[in-house]
């Protein structure tokens, strides 16, 4: 059977995983070509895993052997990197989120349609156990009518370099809090129509001096009638802290925790637990998975699973918080028409 | 040594608690009267705890013995029951919320300054050790700077009888989620000062036309820059939920839990947890505390932990939260002047 | 309808709780006396309690009134306090253990056999909801058929004053273990046939001067094939430990936990949790509950459900492990013909 | 820099996953060769990785580039196969347990020592994150003195295959129960020296018939006076439960669960949790860490963290635990001089 050609362009921590992945645990397709603008980066891992390696992205889209492209380079290249790729007929996979403006995301949308390859955005979650089962069972009805969605979202710290520049990633809503507004969205299966945030500067003094915020609290409404509320911050002491709640009127359902059940020592202080295990560990599956069926959805020929219209929607909502934001009142999300 | 003599009014199943934990836990108070309306109640009561039984709360007034009441009764029947004491000159301990409007707040400001007596409202959660807790936490800067203070209260079900009129009770924003209000004032040591909420109707037909809300998430804002976040319900499955979190920058402290982990059952389905006791039992200490304060207060001449001021902060900040549904966007909270 | 008169004997802290509970939420029995060898104690108790107080057992054995007894004295006292009693054709309820040895307890079950009183042993776990969940989950076969029982005893310090001395108190096994032999006993239904102990002193001086053990891990055989494991020390940092479980080949129930789920703290060290609420916080609905069961089973003529016979089992185990620790090996336990 | 050569034979589960972690994560290893019987299974891991792939393990012997084998076979194949590979001068990593006897074990140890090369058994908890923080919080004195070692150890089901049969894989206590010696023995360090079993069959007919027991209760002793207790039983109904304890006199750890915290479903039956993340996920980490030592171990010419001595002492315990059934009483563990 034909395995699909699949080459990985930025090689830091994910896209290394997303590497190791598609070499060893995606039946369907082969790891052909690997890609980073340091050269170092790129030789050691093509080497380690006995593929092509590249320098140059754009020669690696010439590449014939490569069908399908992985691209986990920083989000203000994305726009660009997903023309390049959708003009030489290459499907797609993109990390989240999918571009720093919805201009941006049109403009994408538009290279994708005309040269008719695929795009999934990596929001991962999507294919995490625990999310999985939330969402499953709340479309099965086990907590009865879903009524509120609430999550909370706490990050170790500081997004690092060229992330902490809300102009080249988003900000708050759109680098770190994508990732709930896409579970709202995917989880209660309806729009996010209005938003209210307060926000401020708490923290760290960098963030405040590059326009973004550390701390914020959201209220938002679906089309479909239910409640969002979302807190989000930039600092957790132990960890880092993820936990999201979907109250229906016949049951809740709970994912995630900030402690590791699996150690603790008492002593005269009380019981103290640990923090979860960092995100790559927690979410290793969903890797495996999110990959495994990008690559199905082409050899299937069918829709990936997270769509470029996903990608574009958690932007406007992003986009929604800033003006709320800036006007000091709850505003409607502006939802393009696609 | 003086006991201060105390008579209780309202012989529900809180009213009685009181009259039990006065008889027993309150070194220096003693319980001379019991009153309720319903004969049988008060004989009852009355005879087990060996005092004085009254059907006529004026009656039991004019007891020389009674010094202090506590009045236990339905919410709109506090505001006059207040006054009569305070004209008798008798020391108020009143349940919670103080009254149904910020009118009749206003009304019983006056009445205790010119008679000189004192009020305390029976904001129970403020002697709960384990509030009290994250209090001290907060105050001793054990999580750094406070930044965010979050709620969730989920009751078993639709509040019975005359609690289920906002008229009469204040709706959920008074009746129920005026514990958090005062949580969040007392603990963050600041004002609310705008809030905006966003509510619905959907579990409970009879809320819905007695023109009460049912599910309702709020954000606000208090004076010294922290972010408020509460999310409440008036349905749980399994018990209630009760959590508070107030996060730092620099740790974070967690009240509550919808679980008992004294008990859990391991099956096909997986581990089951039951409800966590419910609050009677839960807050048992903590009536013990409030009473005690209270007669301390008395005795030492000085002012009751939670203040007539305190009553009717909530209330302007329920008034808020009706405001905000109304008119579909964030408001004020006007605080009145004192 | 004829209220049950009791007395109380011995008014520690224990005994003052069953005092209390007598006065306020035991609707068959009226509190009427309470008695101890310390007039200032005595004396305290009456008047808060409005009943007349002794300082002589023997005084208020006499009292017409008084039809029952409950004992809350030292185990070493309770041989003759309970032959007094029953001697005056008074009901007994009597603190756990039953006596310091069997022989003792031969003499009290001849005692209440000639003088046709009822008596019932204060193992008040029986009477906690967590615990009877267990019983009832494992007598409905919610886990199948159990397999074993294990539980993990932690006091958090050496038993104060005649507590500590094996001869007035039965040691660790008696003083301490009695409650989990009695819940293995009542939770599978079935009598310990074979003990295996391994002990020593680790922790306490005096408790090896005094010839106790502080640290004993315990294997035992039921009569019906199931599986035994105790695991008991005199010292916890941070409050105590009481965990049982029950294996069962469909499930396992858990009962208890080191820590209260009602507060935590997160820092940079984790996420701590203090200890468990204190045992009379934790087991005052048990205590109000075995005192209801034993009114009951005066005024309704039936068998008390902790019974003599519960309480000579027991010791006959308690017995058995002092002789697997001086023998170095399993022995049977002595079960005397009933 | 030279990387050591490795193959792999035996490409189960567990097989595979150490030719995985070979290929991607162990720096200075190259996996070259893997080897199966199942000719399929050869080629299918030798084509995904890269490497080549063999059907006699004799041949992968010969191989020069295979400078260390990683066996991941039946226990009942170990011994051969390891005087195999020692007699061509190849280092050794053995899936535990090393052998089936203690007499398997010493003609092991008399063969690597003949020819000088390295060995390391699998017990690979003592690589994992919590386990190793148990160890170091133990060793750091974090609890005070150790006094006592408690383990629960329940397996979802029966072994499959030959793993049923005691005569090949040594029955529970050395198949299944060996991890939780090796775990004693590592955290304490000090020997175990005398053991007291009870044990039956509950559950399978099938392990009657093989002459294995399904659960099983022991107590130990350490040399250095610790106590032990293990609790093993061969099914559980939601996954695995895998808890071990250590208890000082200043304090406690505690590593394992049987749920996974990150998902919990509430409803009308209370909260309920699923079972922890099965063994390969849980402990993902550990055997990367493992592998990571054994070359080092090669690389440097150390002593392996997990020696062939530490190997032969389990299967002693565990042919104690069988003679402790047998004869109904406490036994000594013979340990051979070394």
């Amino acid at each position: 059977m034909h395995k699909v050609g699949v080459g990985v362009v930025g090689l830091g921590r994910i896209g290394r995983l997303h590497a190791e992945i598609l070499k060893m645990k995606v039946n369907n397709a082969e790891l052909v070509a690997v890609s980073d603008v340091v050269e170092s980066i790129a030789r050691d891992v093509g080497e380690r895993l006995s593929v092509k390696w590249y320098t140059e992205y754009e020669r690696m889209l010439k590449d014939p052997k490569v069908e399908a492209v992985i691209i986990s380079t920083p989000t203000f290249l994305h726009k660009d990197m997903i023309i390049k790729a959708a003009e030489e007929g290459k499907h797609i996979f993109v990390e989240k989120p999918l571009t720093v403006t919805t201009q941006e995301a049109r403009e994408v949308i538009s290279a994708i349609r005309k040269y008719g390859v695929k795009l999934q955005v990596g929001y991962n979650r999507r294919f995490d156990y625990a999310y999985q089962k939330a969402k499953s069972d709340v479309d099965k009805g086990k907590i009865g009518k879903p009524i509120a969605f609430i999550s909370i979202a706490r990050d170790p710290g500081a997004p690092p370099g060229w992330a902490a520049d809300p102009k080249l990633s988003g900000g708050i809503f759109l680098d770190m809090l994508s990732h709930d507004f896409d579970m709202a969205r995917w989880i209660i299966s309806s729009e996010i129509v209005e938003v209210y945030v307060i926000g401020g500067n708490y923290i760290f003094e960098e963030i405040r001096r590059k326009g973004d915020l550390d701390v914020v609290s959201i209220v938002f409404k679906f089309k479909n009638g239910v409640q969002g509320l979302i807190h989000g911050a930039r600092k957790f002491p132990y960890g880092y802290e993820l936990r999201t709640e979907v109250y229906g009127d016949e049951g809740v359902v709970y994912v995630g925790s900030s402690i590791d059940n699996m150690y603790a020592r008492g002593g005269k202080e009380g019981l103290v637990y640990h923090g979860a295990p960092w995100f790559e560990k927690r979410f290793y599956e969903a890797y495996v998975n999110e990959l495994n069926e990008f690559i199905e959805a082409i050899v299937e020929d069918k829709e990936p699973p997270v769509t470029v219209i996903d990608g574009l929607r958690v932007i406007e909502i992003a986009e929604a918080c800033w003006r709320s934001v800036k006007e000091g009142r709850n505003v409607n999300v502006e939802l393009s028409y696609y």
